[in-house]
């Protein structure tokens, strides 16, 4: 069985996962411990737990059980004093209270889900994201570079760091052992970079015999990735990988005017598909846009972008290269 | 098998199950609707479901499945804005919501924990409990009536109302199909009578042909059953009822006088066991207290007694009577 590592964690990487599920692979996500935004931020901060929200979300996208249960998890309160958070995330909060880390608390909650696969956070210790800008300016918290308000004025990301953490052991030990690893679709500073910036993950992907594989997100994002093409991705990611990729991922579908509109109120721009392979490089340009549009759920606080990657195609495309 | 049918929903029927479990009956446990205090009042209230305290701890009573997953159901939150929650609480509401009824919140929450036998509250509509007491003073609300303050003065409960609910058509069935129907042990007024209340329910239960058991509690509680021996309870027990006890366990041990000062601090006083059988009723009277000492946990905002009933004891004494 081919064994694929997903380094992200977000809402992209659940997308993946549901195309995923149509092949027989052995699935590994691994996950940033940066978080700090929503649900997963208040629990962190009043309980002193790990970031559950991604690795909550990718244990129901690796989920084969009745959709009660993927649903409960997913439940997110709409009103009260629990407010935004998840079910899902408040129950992963309580296992890690009880058996005293994340490790075990992520079984029990794979075991009510009847998970395939594995999903595991970068690294056992919470993490801290900052990020120097280019006009000197410094952000600290994953959830402030994430979250900015698009009224102000961006500078670009000049350097990204996390606080001093070593790589979950299990993690290293997937990608020693892994067919594929993909980064992303997710958000390149937030979701995807935090997983690399974890000491001994950089080495262990560039040792690893795996396809290495680049999903280039569909559009730019407001303070972190404005005005990228798709090879500005290709080169941030490289850059901190210290490493080669071996294969992209990119749309070529430009999305319809009115949904740009939408998306230039938080100025975001579609990213130009300006990759062309190369000796060492493969990419696939294709229309990777999904035909479903997903709805705001109520209670959501965090801003959620509504275009999607088509994960069947995609899962497809990944496993037309294993 | 027995069919054992008990009425409570407490901490006390909590116990009782403990026992019960080393038993072949079929258990079920018929809880009230009127509960309105911490964490189960601030979910009906916020979130307009069922109150899922008492639901929760009986299930969890009632589950054989792997220890952990029943600590999540009781896991209590110490801190930060979950405090006071049970995690088990917070996944029944959140079941609730996602598929619209009490009734199949309990069903996944049963699979969940590996149930055997059944908890179904007494009537699906959410009830208000009031009282009104011999001074004229009408208290509103269960948790209004369980929590007074005993540095306040009390009169004792005239009588004790209900809003109008119509009782559950399955705890109908179950009660219909008893061999025994066991009250208690718990809180006369705000735990076992709210369930008598229920339109159809004393009807059904006097028509049952099961064996009717009273367990009378070993300590008086301030604002309710002040100066209450053990032939209070009963009659209480029997006015609202409107039928006829069969059976009345009864503890005929004082506890330590270092225990006894503790619950005069809230004003509570040793039950005295001053019945005997007769032609209609069969007093059994013996040391019921256990031996082991609950300890209170964090976050937990409810006063709790510590004194509890030999759950061992006690189910012996009910597998003796069928």
């Amino acid at each position: 069985m081919e064994n694929i590592v997903i380094i992200g964690g977000g809402t992209g990487t659940f997308t993946l996962l549901s195309g995923l599920r149509e092949y027989p692979s052995n699935n590994t996500v691994v996950v940033s411990s940066a978080d700090d935004g929503g649900s997963t931020g208040i629990l962190r901060k009043e309980l002193g737990v790990m970031p559950p929200g991604d690795i909550r979300q990718c244990l129901v996208g690796l989920s084969y059980t009745q959709k009660e249960m993927r649903e409960l998890f997913s439940f997110r309160f709409g009103k009260g004093s629990l407010a935004g958070h998840t079910a899902g995330n408040i129950i992963l909060a309580a296992l890690e209270k009880i058996t005293g880390n994340i490790d075990e608390a992520i079984n029990l909650a794979s075991k009510m889900l009847n998970v395939r696969g594995q999903v595991m956070p970068v690294t056992l210790e919470p993490t801290v994201l900052s990020a120097k800008l280019k006009n000197g300016k410094r952000i600290i918290g994953e959830h402030n570079i994430d979250d900015q308000d698009p009224g102000n004025k961006t500078s670009p990301i000049k350097n990204l760091r996390l606080s001093s953490a070593k790589a979950n052991p299990k993690t290293l030990n997937a990608i020693a052992q892994a067919d594929v690893i993909i980064f992303g679709p997710g958000d390149l500073y937030t979701s995807i970079l935090p997983n690399v910036l974890v000491k001994g993950m950089k080495e262990a992907i560039n040792k690893s015999s795996a396809k290495k594989v680049l999903i280039v997100n569909i559009m730019t994002k407001f303070g972190q990735t404005d005005g990228f093409k798709a090879s500005d991705f290709l080169t941030e990611m490289e850059k901190y990988l210290g490493g080669k990729i071996g294969v992209v991922l990119t749309n070529n579908k430009k999305p319809a005017s009115d949904i740009l509109r939408k998306y230039a109120k938080e100025k975001a721009k579609f990213v130009e598909p300006d990759l062309k392979s190369g000796k060492r490089l493969m990419v696939i340009s294709e229309d990777l846009i999904s035909k479903d549009v997903p709805q705001k759920k109520a209670g959501d606080k965090l801003k959620r972008s509504f275009l999607r990657h088509d994960c069947g195609k995609i899962a497809k495309l990944i496993w037309s290269l294993v």
